[in-house]
């Protein structure tokens, strides 16, 4: 058997890594390797892979039995090439130890220099470089930075005495320091470490490495990685690679300098070669921000022809890699040497800008550039966002409900929200969960923050409506209302505290932030032209009201896949009619509040038929548990039993009864429509009418009315024949001529197991994602709060299934269903409704299975568009 | 094309229908047509077959457009056969229709006799058998049961003439109505029709017929007919047949009789001919018991050739059936007539001793005898029933959630149950919900009843623990303490007023009904032997304490199945502890509870494996969310508060936190393990040390232990490296050999779609099949009361899911698991804990998928021992 190879040179001749081998050496090792390979100057050294890593994870941390000596000997190649040697007192070697993943990750040990160095070696630098002041400068960078990093003592520690001294000394910068005083330096931080671990520095350099190395690896689960990775959907079984790397230096005076640069404009995509660096300096001072760094520019007067150097490398990488890149470099007297390479990060808007002018420039395709924006992001483009400069302080995720950022002044009732509004404050309303009595202080909000509830909670439901940010299902989050204050993952926020929430990631963050908006523009038509042309699935959208599907039609929508009928009940005005409709314990009073919805119902559906004038509109029939619809407080109870001539405890009973165990598997969906049959003629009768009304005016409607929860093609029959008789009659009185389609929802596993029964009665299958996630797994979206995180922190699940559908169980439901449906009826009509239809890999998931459309909430709907262009590519590819 | 043929004849030569042909001319056609073939005089008729009556259905109420013709043409065959003619007015043909479904059904309409009758056929009927009085007696007998039957007019309001007449007459019986007062009652009797009908009485023998098959067809949809379906779990697409049959009379006078008989007895299986006849009288009379009928031996003196004739008929038929008969005949003036057999109802200790007599007689073989046996029914044997005779008021139904039927006075508290049983009055508590603190009222009490929880709710699991009928679940159901009294289904019951409960079947009814005991006898035993024998399928019990693990192994069970370890947390002493437990903010505080708990916990682990000596024990670790163990009054919530030294208020507080929105998909199961692991720790160290300690004591012992909820292979990874690692130390601790294996649940559709993974790790498969029929409908049990009825009696689901296994769609789930798991692990062992481990339908399923064993609850275990004989004896044959 071949010995598994676990280390990888690069830098000199015998250069092994490419840039296609970011999954074994982590971005920034496969791009050392693929930039020597480019003949551009990189400091030689090794990149210990992720396979190592996982090993030692694997193995109660424990190395693979080979892997020292390979170390070892990959470390006796590099004395070779750079003809010194690590430790030695006379001209050492000294190395860099970074971490490395497949992508880049904040939150995981960073980087040490200087690695090598102890109270002997140090001489031997100065010695070698007839620069004691440099060797002296480095060390005490090195005992800082292991102290810190390796062994864990808070940087502020040793950034306290350095304080200390230049105070002393009344001097500015650390450049400023005398050898004396950096010898004490380095006494001081000594004694530091040996204070704080209560053992020695650790001058053996080999230990040093073996410890560093080690320390890269833990680095990839602590704390901060874990929820790094969690909030950013990386796996936890990926590793991180350990590149160690020779050193060379930016502080060897002014003929020296560290930089960093990207090869556009990342912020607006502007082809510029942007970016800064410092002389005299090692990489961690211009992130430090100790001096200020000058802006790349100046470097032409500064050193010219290395300027002339940097912009050959910068334009072979961009030409090279075709995307633009993210570089640091090292100037070590005046000869260039390039740290890193990666294809920098960007803003949505900004990566559409650089991708079509790639295409202008005839660097990359149209299919390549469509690849190039990550559709995941592209609805920053419409909503208020978190700039990406701003620094900010987590205090806590819930779902993502309404996209967007607000943010505003911490207020807990609708009423404090009003009085505040009218001062001109902006707030943001912060509930437990939000109520139909709540709008009038949700709709004068910035954003809405509750506690309870999922995607579709009454909070998420209006606000995305009010096109407001929102944020829901904050398990941690609990309201004193009668105190004005909550506490939110253990910190206390009271009224008027500022907060700033993202709608779109669901996070919280303390204070006010800045936000930052970006504009449509040409190019972003252009991306979506180019996308349109390319993808196979159709894009619909969800969308409960005209002006939302308004918005969708004008992203591009090519129908609504999914309107939510029962949406239109939480209007303040129908809410008292929907409820008396619920509890009416007589007949008569409920025909005559069914009486009073059917032209409210008709009027919305006239209005949303107009806008979507020539595309099909999916309308989905009553669906939620009705006691969603009844009033909770003891004043709305007290209300609406004197409107029904009842007594509120009387009243109190009743809801008491409609209350279920498990509403979310309770009586709802076609179970609603089959016990209570006279709502869904109702509601039938609404979309029939409306629809008849537009074609008489001329206006293209196609209908397909959607029946929800069927576990049994039984009751999809006999809400069928319901639909049938009612649009039937409905036609006929009007005179038109009008098409509707009638399908179902597959969003339970029996449905799934039974598609074929129902494919022969169906026109349409839209699969109900959310719901078959929630029954596939037996996992309630509004209860997983309280372990769904610790899951995915302990790598149980790579992503939330609410998010990212799970592919493997509930795509397997969807696959089974679009195979049988299709068996029975070749040209059933295939969609996708769940909030899984905005999401780029669950979208690329579905082109796979051949599906004909997925349909999301409006904002979504660009992202939508291009991700199944970018599906249809990499099926392709 | 063939034109379908929708009319059967039969007793004469051109006989059409055998036994074989149930399905579609009903049990009495079928038969009908058998008896013909064998030689048995039966009067001439023809069927008219249930695929008439499904079409009529299917067509809003019209009858096959050839339907009418067929009937007229076979009416005019009759007339031929029988020299008559129908509407004749010098020698009528008269017949009778009825109804007949595949298996008999009480609540359709049941029979019209003498129809053809009119003011003018009744003369000739006189005159052709020179009997005026019996043609008057039956002509009055027809309008009253046209009347009754057909027309829907109250039976008692007919009784009621003929009574006052009685009353006027001074006479006792109707037999002594002279010819005058007959003509007066033929008067009277089409005066009320008229006045109800509002139309005057049909006199056209031929729209006699057409309107007394229409009411035969419609009868099949009554509500009474629907309820009586649903609770009998028969399919309502079955549709009726009507069979129309020629008049033979029984009450021509002294000569002529009615009479039913059993070819062996129905209570106790003796092998003696049994039954009762009446001189002189029509089929109505022995039902109506209006005169008291002569028990059959009398028939002998009274008419020994016809007598002789009978037992000849008798032993023909059962030597023919091979099975006891219940039979109908008539005697017009000497002469016998069968006018129907079919097999003989029976209870369950007589089914068995006929079938093992049978097999003595060499009428069966030992696997005939055993499919005769209804394995549903077999636990009656072991529990109290209601009385076959009894006559019964239904007050509702629910869950059957612990088997048995009870009689006993209603209380609503469990200090009120207590007070009763103290003066030695039996009573049944009825509760909305038992809790813990209920148990000594549930002690002293007959039985339980509940208006919410499921088959595993608090009551449920406590009845079944203590042996006691339980009916939970009833929706209708709302008890007022405070008033000291309840509604029930529209009913009011008072404290103190006398209610029987029928645990088996969740019937509830009203008074105090006679109740049965049956014995076991030695046929029992050998029934058992002859199924153990026969089937594949090992069967376990669901047992929880050391008590149904010991009746359990009585009554044959070769394992446990699913030993519920938290059921041992519902006892009062330890309830405390677990709450403590759950409510811990400390870490120590829980610690110490679990600590408390340990001990306990294994003391009944010790208990069951001395029980279960040889066989295997499945103990599945903690399952159901942590709040059903919490407490809910004020009162209990102090106590704890006061024992965790915090305030009611925080208490209630953290209680609420811990309560979810849909518990069934929340915090439960598996979830619990990973996020609370020393809960796992501690039930899984309690069963290894349980174990060990019996090892030492020779007994031999076989842990299974099982992982609840699992929805992911890592989920199931994750435990049992918890398992393994706390398993392994224990036995090492205890020094002696130990072998356990660690299985999991399928319970959710996503471990059914990738069970290949989960087999990978885990030994054995349990297949929950509640929780997956929960998920895979999306339907809660505890929720489903409102609807589940009503789709039952819509005939959109033909059996509760719940009751009997969904085949079709969880079945398919279960299929696809069992398949995955055996692919990847050939000799994993797969099984059943759910309820339908021990319903017969279920279990024959379970045996074609070649599962390994069933589950059931213990008194249902020698039901599934047959049933799982019988399955084997199915697929054979």
């Amino acid at each position: 058997m071949v010995q598994k190879k676990y280390v990888y040179a690069f830098g000199d001749k015998n250069t092994e890594g490419t840039a296609e081998m970011k999954n074994l050496l982590g971005g920034k090792g496969a791009n050392l390797g693929e930039m020597a390979s480019l003949g551009i100057q990189v400091p030689p050294g090794f990149t210990i892979s992720t396979e190592a890593c996982i090993y030692y994870f694997q193995n109660k941390n424990t190395f693979p039995s080979k892997l020292w000596d390979e170390i070892l000997t990959r470390l006796k190649d590099l004395e070779k090439v750079l003809g010194k040697k690590f430790g030695n007192a006379s001209d050492p070697l000294l190395v860099s130890v970074r971490s490395g993943a497949r992508v880049s990750m904040p939150g995981m040990m960073d980087t040490v220099l200087n690695l090598g160095l102890n109270d002997l070696t140090v001489r031997g630098l100065a010695k070698s470089t007839k620069n004691e002041w440099f060797a002296l400068d480095s060390y005490r960078r090195f005992i800082s930075m292991f102290g810190n990093v390796v062994l864990g003592i808070s940087a502020e520690r040793f950034e306290a005495i350095l304080t200390k001294k230049k105070l002393k000394r009344k001097i500015e910068f650390d450049t400023e320091f005398t050898i004396q005083e950096l010898k004490g330096l380095i006494r001081q931080f000594k004694a530091l470490v040996a204070r704080v671990t209560g053992e020695e520095f650790l001058e053996d350099p080999i230990q040093q490495l073996r410890t560093a190395v080690e320390a890269v690896f833990n680095s990839w689960n602590t704390e901060r990685a874990r929820t790094y990775r969690r909030l950013n959907d990386i796996p936890h079984n990926w590793g991180t690679a350990v590149t160690v790397q020779s050193m060379v230096f930016g502080n060897m005076g002014d003929t020296s300098a560290t930089g960093v640069a990207f090869t556009r404009n990342p912020a607006t995509g502007e082809k510029k070669f942007y970016g800064e660096y410092m002389l005299n300096a090692q990489g961690e001072d211009v992130v430090a921000g100790i001096r200020t760094p000058n802006s790349i520019e100046l470097l032409e007067q500064d050193m010219p022809e290395v300027y002339q150097d940097l912009v050959k490398v910068y334009q072979k990488l961009e030409n090279h890699y075709k995307d633009m890149q993210d570089l640091e470099f090292t100037i070590e007297n005046q000869k260039l040497f390039l740290l890193q390479t990666r294809s920098g990060k960007r803003t949505a808007s900004s990566a559409i800008k650089v991708a079509i002018d790639m295409v202008n420039e005839g660097l990359i395709s149209k299919r390549e550039a469509l690849m190039r924006v990550p559709a995941n992001q592209l609805d920053q483009i419409f909503h208020p966002m978190i700039s990406p400069k701003a620094k900010i302080k987590l205090l806590g995720k819930g779902l993502g409900a309404s996209p967007g950022a607000a943010v505003g002044k911490v207020v807990f009732t609708p009423e404090r929200a009003q009085e505040m509004a009218e001062k001109k404050e902006k707030v943001i309303l912060v509930r437990m969960e939000t109520s139909p009595e709540d709008i009038h202080g949700m709709s004068v909000s910035q954003g809405i923050l509750t506690a309870k509830g999922g995607m579709t909670s009454h909070a998420a439901v209006v606000a995305r409506a009010m096109g407001k940010p929102c944020v829901s299902g904050v398990s941690t989050l609990d309201v004193n209302v009668k105190r004005k204050k909550c506490m939110l993952n253990g910190f206390q926020l009271k009224e008027m505290d500022s907060i700033t929430i993202d709608g779109t990631t669901g996070k919280l963050i303390e204070g006010a932030v800045p936000l930052i908006q970006s504009r449509l523009t040409s190019n972003f038509t252009r991306m979506m032209t180019w996308a349109g042309e390319v993808r196979a699935l159709q894009i619909r959208a969800n969308a409960d009201t005209p002006h939302d599907a308004l918005m969708a039609r004008d992203f591009g929508a090519q129908g609504i896949g999914l309107c939510r009928t029962e949406h239109m009940f939480f209007d303040e005005e129908r809410i008292f009619l929907v409820r008396k409709m619920i509890v009416a314990e007589d007949g008569k009073v409920r025909d005559e509040a069914l009486k009073k919805l059917l032209p409210i119902q008709r009027g919305d559906f006239i209005e949303i038929f107009k806008v979507m004038d020539g595309l099909p509109v999916t309308l989905r029939l009553l669906d939620p548990p009705l006691h969603e619809f009844l009033p909770n407080s003891p004043a709305e109870i007290k209300n609406l039993a004197k409107e029904m001539k009842t007594s509120p405890i009387s009243l109190r009973k009743k809801i008491e009864t409609i209350k279920e165990v498990n509403p979310m598997l309770g009586h709802r969906g076609c179970r609603l429509g089959i016990t209570f049959p006279d709502i869904y003629r109702m509601q039938v009768r609404a979309i029939v009418e409306a629809a008849c009304r537009q074609v008489k005016k001329g206006v293209k409607v196609f209908p397909e009315i959607m029946v929800p929860l069927v576990a049994d093609v039984n009751e999809f029959k006999i809400v069928r024949e319901l639909i049938v008789e009612v649009a039937e009659d409905a036609i006929t009185k009007s005179g038109v001529d009008l098409n509707y389609k009638i399908g179902t929802m597959i969003e339970l596993p029996r449905a799934a197991m039974t598609a074929g029964d129902i494919a022969k009665e169906a026109d349409f299958f839209s699969f109900g994602t959310n719901d078959l996630t929630q029954t596939a797994f037996g996992l309630s979206r509004d209860d997983s709060g309280s372990f769904l995180n610790e899951y995915l922190d302990k790598g149980l699940l790579t992503r939330d299934p609410f998010v990212s559908l799970d592919q493997q169980g509930v795509g397997q439901l969807i696959s089974i269903a679009a195979e049988k449906g299709k068996k029975v009826k070749p040209n059933i009509h295939l969609g996708v409704c769940g909030e899984h239809g905005g999401d780029p890999a669950s979208i690329n998931f579905f082109n796979t299975l051949g599906l004909d459309y997925v349909s999301c909430s409006p904002y979504r709907v660009p992202t939508a568009i291009l991700a199944a262009a970018q599906a249809v590519i990499q099926e392709d590819s």
